[in-house]
């Protein structure tokens, strides 16, 4: 007797539900209910729709209800949706948003992909005007795409920082309207630590976009929007990005248990509280890899995996849950950013000690002609050395050093181990000792205590302070532009200008990127100097860290000119 | 007291030995030696000075011996060569090439890193002509270039097709020169299979370079070669890139052991036979990951390494040696690949049991308007699962997904283990299911016995054999081009038309890459078909594996079309 298996939801995870079911069991009896007009498509392609990079918004529609039917044989049904379970009975109540009608379907088991919804608060005046829009579906974009046509908009906010709202506002500039980014922190993409995205700050600046941090939308009006510390914003169209909240609707009248987080709760098999419903996606709570705590995580990759334990569960097979590290990337105009495993604040948080190795080498070899800097953040616990996260912003192949981290974090590998790690080269793609190469050696330097480093955020402090600042770079370099305050000494004259070294106070050493630097720290480590401290990232850093509050908060300076060749 | 280090080679290994002692001692006197003009040049990217790529030959050098001397208390001695070691006095005598004279030099600790040179076979009539080249240093380029311009020369011949050969001939094209590559073995790029290479040899192809195959030079005239086939190939210009052989001359001549492979033998900590010198970079044999057996591997990035493992052990710390993998890439016109580990033909000389995957899925969400098709092959060992190599070839970032692989490799990573890998996902970089978990899946299905599959190589012989190929596709890309002999039956009718397939003899289905061929294969097989047989890399690997010998050979196709979209 052929098993009836029925999914609600038709995106990431219960497509992938409906393609393994059929893959394990040509009987089946598949049917998956979608009550938007829409199976299979892109979300995540969705903001790339604005800007014309995916010229039509079908193309976002990877495949069509009738290709499941005829290729899957899979009865996916659009504006279908699934609004209440009969767990006794094991049966589900549809209503057909096309004909109104509802009907029931039996079911032996039962997928739940859901999603999360777009968090829409109801205390912002003007919060459902039909000039706000979210961005979670084809539809969505269609709507704000007609409605900025149809209405002459000219100025668009978008309120929150995450990665899809900083897609949405790199999109809607390139497709030419005035764009406002509103955050509520104090920085965009949380998922990255505070002094990494400094760098993004500076990209979202240079190419035009505002960028408002630390205030809240309270109030949309027609052509602008009013912001908690009472300044408005110019804005006939508002997109809302502030996150999102897993879609347990349908799971909370079911009576399945919710998690810690909010997110329905499921075991080791994505089972819910009833074995005979599975659960997956941004609607679910993921356990963290390392924590091993309950969080929410709405990334695609994870939700089609979950999506493949379900079934395979469902049919005898065994499989492997980490649980999730929580890896991610995004493209904001020339530069690329990506992260893996935990940052600063989560670390924290976790109450987990760790250090990190921060360096900012050549992504390839520096005389090819498009070389570029590389912004590197490798976070390791203590006194472990185990690999626990990984930050790099760059204009080139930063992808690559975070998925080669990510795989070590998921092989538990630690610092001593990847010291011998041979990732291919030529000088197209890499250096011989590429950036990862690179940041485990300094981590361990640093895990073993071979030198001492300050972190580009407490520079600032330094200079205030008027610590001792030695400049490593050469004359010329240091004429150009340099930390105000610090000494120049370049690393070619030190050994001649040691008594210019006092041995009595902390020393702060700093070149362009930390190579100079840093052979200058060891020096005179050897030399008997005990409280010198390597500027992390160095010139190029901190210029990095400082220029967006600089020119945000029209802050003095710590450096006399801003150079970020 | 300071210690005396002494410094054979100043490129990779050499320069790497004398910055890492001069980080660990600041006391330490550091004298290298280099017989050449330049140390710390790059060598991996001389090929690139010939097309302009890196214009000046002086940008080829990153360091001059002043900097390393104000810089770093270095030594650089150029134009200098060691000539013997003296191991009973703990000295050297070195030849100064440009005064003439001789002198000695103690030390108390001798690293010797002198490279390989290039193999010319005496045997080769001409092989030591003036117009005849090799492609090592900043002075090898030097002279060809200006001998191509001041002999007018139209056409060059690069012998061997190894990477540094198709660099030198892609640089050679781009420059101008008509360009013949004439290999002895069966294939370019020795480090992957013969299945990868056609597609890249289609590549050279397209852009216009002759490429010979399985001939080999033996006479080199004023304006030809000759080939042992008798052929004749145009060339008033010739470089030779068939290989290296370590640079012994020195160590022999001191007494120290070489290992079965010929290069210097050293231990666990990079030491010769005699303890006080060490040996690192191209001129000693390395251990295999994989097998433990000793090899010779070419490569900057374990130079380094080695490098750096050396100087550590003089200095007392210790060091995993771990062996080394063989990861390496190469760019050609629009073409990127790379490996890492072992390859079939490794792995079958080595009597290790493997099975492989092998993927063509876009490299980024398929609607992105630069996603490529990337050709991906995943080598693991049989039974335990455990990745043992990867091989990828595309237009597009093929070294991210090797790199992966490398570290899973250096991890002790299995197929199981790497289900759960949890890498960055965004349209513009990859897919939520990358090129890597597809693989992974894949080979997981392999490695479990859940299907069958035959490999592009032997889809001649079914055509021949008039073996049952069906091919799943739409009748629309049935019609543009098909294998000859296929029955088009798609995957959308294949359920209504099981009557044409039948279950007394096997059956090969293929589509286009294999996704909707793999869901027929799996459906069959629960309809009870057990002799069903995917065919791996489907029409679209099928062609890019048949297309260059069918030209070359001018062999009657399989297939009615070539069609690589």
């Amino acid at each position: 007797m052929s098993k009836k298996v029925l999914i609600v939801g038709g995106v990431a995870g219960g497509a992938s539900v409906a393609a393994r079911v059929r893959r394990l069991d040509e009987q089946a009896e598949i049917i998956m209910f979608e009550k938007g007009p829409y199976v299979s498509f892109s979300n995540c392609s969705i903001p790339f729709h604005i800007s014309g990079e995916v010229e039509e918004s079908q193309d976002l529609i990877l495949m069509q209800p009738s290709k499941f039917d005829s290729q899957y044989k899979i009865d996916a049904r659009v504006y279908n949706e699934v609004i209440e379970i009969n767990r006794e009975d094991k049966t589900v109540e549809v209503k057909n948003h096309q004909t109104g009608e509802s009907y029931t379907e039996s079911y032996d088991v039962l997928f739940l992909s859901p999603g999360a919804k777009a968090i829409l608060p109801q205390n912002i005046k003007g919060i459902n005007d039909p000039h706000v829009f979210v961005m979670k579906t084809v539809p969505d974009v269609e709507g704000l795409m007609s409605y900025t046509t149809a209405h002459d908009v000219k100025d668009v906010a978008v309120v929150g920082g995450g990665y899809i709202g900083l897609e949405v506002a790199e999109n809607l500039k390139k497709a030419g309207y005035a764009v406002t980014i509103i955050e509520a922190q104090n920085q965009v993409m949380a998922s990255m630590d505070y002094d990494m995205v400094q760098i993004m700050n500076r990209e979202i600046m240079r190419n035009g976009i505002e960028l408002i941090l630390e205030d809240a939308v309270t109030e949309i009006n027609e052509d602008h929007v009013v912001l908690q510390s009472g300044k408005e914003v110019k804005a006939q169209a508002v997109v809302m990005s502030i996150g999102v909240r897993p879609e347990t609707t349908l799971a909370v009248k079911a009576g399945l248990d919710l998690g810690q987080t909010g997110g329905i709760k499921v075991n080791h098999h994505y089972q819910t509280s009833d074995p005979s419903i599975y659960a997956v996606g941004d609607a679910i709570e993921s356990t963290c890899f390392f924590t091993r705590k309950k969080k929410m995580l709405t990334l695609a990759g994870p939700a089609q995996r979950q999506a493949r334990a379900a079934v395979d569960h469902e049919y005898g097979r065994t499989y492997l849950n980490t649980g999730v590290i929580g890896s991610s990337s995004v493209k904001m105009f020339d530069l690329n950013a990506a992260n893996t495993g935990l940052n600063e604040k989560q670390l924290k948080a976790a109450g987990i000690d760790y250090d990190f190795a921060y360096v900012i080498p050549k992504d390839k070899v520096g005389l090819m002609p498009d070389a570029e800097n590389l912004f590197f953040k490798l976070i390791f616990a203590v006194p472990s050395g185990q690999i626990i996260g990984a930050q790099a912003i760059g204009k080139g192949n930063v992808d690559k050093r975070i998925d080669v981290i990510a795989t070590a974090i998921m092989l538990h590998g630690n610092l001593e181990q990847l010291k011998e790690l041979e990732l291919t080269y030529s000088p197209h793609f890499s250096t011989a000792k590429d950036v990862v190469n690179h940041a485990v050696l300094v981590g361990l330097n640093i895990l073993n205590g071979e030198f001492k480093k300050v972190p580009v955020t407490k520079v600032r402090e330094l200079v205030e302070n008027k610590a001792m600042i030695i400049d490593a770079r050469e004359e010329n370099e240091y004429a150009k532009s340099h930390i105000k305050g610090a000494v120049n000494i370049p690393l070619s004259q030190f050994r001649d200008r040691l008594d210019e070294i006092p041995k009595d106070q902390p020393v702060y050493v700093h070149c362009r990127s930390s190579q100079r630097s840093y052979n200058m720290v060891r020096a005179l480590g050897h030399l008997g100097y005990s409280n010198i401290y390597n500027i992390d990232g160095s010139f190029l850093g901190v210029s990095e860290y400082e220029y967006f509050n600089d020119v945000r908060l029209n802050r003095d300076p710590i450096v006399t000119d801003y150079n970020f060749a």
